[in-house]
């Protein structure tokens, strides 16, 4: 391939290609809400028919569709292509622009960015990867390896039908050679950061409420002097809660909670040690604007906190009222969302039946657990992989000597991918830089000059991970 | 005075009584939300003109106006109508009918009612005596003594700008001899309660951020990921408010909370061992949809817990993302709303303080106390009192024996005019029913010929105490 004419080619359409990006973001695709699901997902599969996706389609499952696109290169390789159309809701307070809008703000110091929800998780990388593939098209060239796209629109609820398709597409995914997520993998200050791995998670709501309990209020909130003599759902619940960690919050007392976490692997290890050298603290913490980790750690340390331990985490709580001012009443009902983050070799499995066990022994067999996703499992690729050595090839050929995290502390379905009954190596990669997933504000770069690449850099890189994996595979 | 003629007069004209109620909520004065305050406080300033008032005003205070009517019946007897004019909030799911459109419902077994914001609580009240009192004017009778109204707009905040008003016009509220509050005292049956004083009450927030605590996100949300290496003030939070109470969450383990509980004096005593005989603790628990009291108590025990317990209840409690589906997030901030109730000898004085030791004994002292209302003390009038004793007898009169109460669970600013500088017996009283304040569909019975009075009964008890007040005070 002439990379050289690709990237004039994508250098001279930054305009039209920051388009497709807008366009993604303000197609709405919800799907916590399930808002837009079903128009993203249309979106998706016309740019994979206009691509030349010889077949290109929606695929139904029990939940929201996955846009399946097969682009047959007549190669010997295929790689498959993981993308997400969906997003997280938009109800935070505190963003600049309106979320759904996709504009185009200057953000110190990276010179335009793409500020939106999805810019960066993970809207903007779809659409540069599109742009990516038509652009070595439009030049003259060729995709050097057949390509199997494969974008799912539940990520965000724990793509718990994911494994439909995959079961269902099983004859035709198992003629892959790997899995590749197009990411941006640029911290704020441009340094490359390359993940080979992602914890698993489980998602539930811990709820009470009086009707099943048999004390308190059991259908509405009653006038709050009644405390005297009937029983509060509420402070009830937050004593259940609070026997879940330790005082400080950062230890999980459910019994046999850390029985299966693995010492990190010596591959790991090593590459912490090296990864520790080169880990920017502050430049982290900045992004997140938090001024101190857990118990004050710091580098190593911090580092291996952070990807080794398993975490439990309130994600949402409420009851009663929360509105201004005050208004007196005994709530009948409490409901708190919660996370389990798993690390090797912890399952899926053990998770609810332990929180459950841990409640009962606690004496709080009335609190139920609901669980809101399947969940998934942790996921490793070996940086020894051909698949992680031509990303890295990619970035070194770029200038970038990356940093290499064993796996982030986020969860996606890559397990879907490496373990059966595919067993394929999934890496992720892409030059470039964006933030703020899950919160105000979310963004991705798309200008050039700043600290980190903008969205032709992004382009580029895809078609040299593209070009790198057709070589080394 | 001729109650007859005035009686009379009523019945005849129930259509145009009941538009007044409908008139009052359907004019919003949600304090909570500063919704209508103004408009209301006119709406009833209206009302005090146009009954004869001389002096009919909105007496400007730090926070809502105080709406003051002074009736001069030209006698010497002298007493004060406490109302209040403002509601809770409608944010209740739930409601049957639009909770400000002031619909008549029929209702089993009590046939027509009323059912809106603040039918019960205690607009429904405030419009029947002010048509009682027309009532007897346009039956060509006398107001029997002078009325000096006091309608507050802050209520349901706590009444904290109330002695602001008191001092502005002590030299005439000195002149009262009693102060009567109009309710409608049946309960679902139709038996008649009378409380005789209330507890008090103190209302804060107790609130934990990143920013102010130094650990944990400090702006906004960040991933859920992070909790592996950031702090949760969620979790943190949840630890110090299970300190605040035992497991079942009906104890209160702050220290010295109890200190100052007095034991129930001899009159109470009594009062509370006739009362045993006639509480209807099932028709109590069905109004509420309670199952069951606290440990299962029954009876005198249930009846004692009640009145002669201080409480601490979460009003609310909130942190994160509380929307449909899963998100992963770690907050920046959670905040409950707590109210503790004061019973005798207890002081509003001493609960800020005491919290503010026990959650820095317990190591918490990141955690903020922002109290939201001045609060207000316990308040008690003893049954020998004349006030009490008219309305006892107009009771007797219509042919209950009311069940008496030594004082309600409730809170109200009693003891703003029953303790100094004005210490005035204060009385409640007025025969009809009504139930739900502070919930969804909240109502009082209008129409008559159910087993509880409807708006003319209820007139027509407020003109009799008001005769029995000028015999007896």
């Amino acid at each position: 391939m002439d990379k050289g004419k690709v990237f004039k080619y994508i250098e001279e359409h930054f305009e039209e290609h920051l388009k497709r990006l807008q366009e993604l973001v303000r197609q709405p695709s919800i799907s916590a809400e399930g808002l837009g699901i079903k128009e993203c997902a249309t979106l998706v599969r016309d740019y994979f028919r206009a691509l030349g996706c010889k077949d290109a389609r929606l695929v139904e499952t029990s939940g929201n569709p996955v846009v399946y696109g097969f682009y047959d290169a007549g190669e010997d390789k295929t790689l498959i292509v993981y993308m997400m159309y969906d997003t997280q809701p938009v109800d935070e307070p505190g963003w600049i622009v309106p979320p759904l809008e996709g504009r185009v703000v200057e953000m110190e110091p990276f010179g335009k960015c793409l500020v939106a929800r999805g810019a960066i998780n993970t809207k903007g990388e779809l659409g540069a990867f599109i742009n990516a593939c038509e652009s070595i098209i439009a030049s003259g060239e060729e995709i050097p390896l057949n390509l199997i796209f494969v974008a799912e629109g539940e990520e965000e609820l724990g793509s718990r039908h994911l494994p439909e398709f995959i079961n269902k597409y099983l004859d035709k995914l198992k003629e892959a050679d790997a899995v590749f997520f197009p990411t941006a993998d640029q911290d704020e200050k441009g340094k490359v950061q390359m993940a080979l791995g992602v914890k698993g998670i489980v998602y539930f709501e811990l709820e009470l409420d009086g009707k099943s309990w048999g004390y308190g209020p059991t259908e509405f909130a009653i006038h709050g002097s009644n405390k005297a003599w009937v029983d509060s759902p509420a402070l009830r619940m937050i004593q259940a809660l609070s026997t879940l960690t330790t005082k400080d919050g950062n230890t999980v007392l459910v019994e046999g909670f850390y029985d299966n976490v693995a010492p990190p692997s010596q591959e790991d290890l090593e590459l912490i040690e090296k990864l520790a050298k080169t880990f920017d603290e502050e430049t982290v913490k900045k992004e997140m604007r938090v001024e101190r980790f857990i118990n004050d750690v710091h580098g190593k340390e911090a580092l291996l906190k952070y990807l080794y331990s398993p975490t439990l985490n309130i994600d949402g709580i409420w009851s009663g009222y929360t509105g201004p001012g005050t208004k007196t009443v005994l709530p009948h009902k409490i409901t708190a969302k919660v996370d389990v983050r798993l690390v090797p070799n912890m399952t899926v499995e053990e998770v609810i039946p332990k929180i459950r066990r841990h409640l009962d022994k606690h004496g709080f067999k009335e609190i139920k657990i609901v669980q809101l996703e399947e969940g998934y499992g942790w996921a490793k690729t070996s940086i020894r992989e051909p698949a992680a050595q031509a990303v890295l090839k990619t970035y070194r050929e770029f200038g970038y000597e990356p940093e290499i995290w064993p796996h982030m502390a986020g969860s996606a379905p890559f397990c879907m991918f490496n373990r059966e009954p595919l067993n394929l190596p999934f890496v992720m990669g892409g030059i470039g830089h964006g933030a703020r997933a899950h919160a105000p504000n979310e963004y991705i770069v798309v200008g050039e000059g700043g600290p980190t690449g903008g969205l032709t850099t992004l382009e580029k890189s895809y078609v040299a991970i593209l070009d790198n994996m057709a070589k080394m595979l």
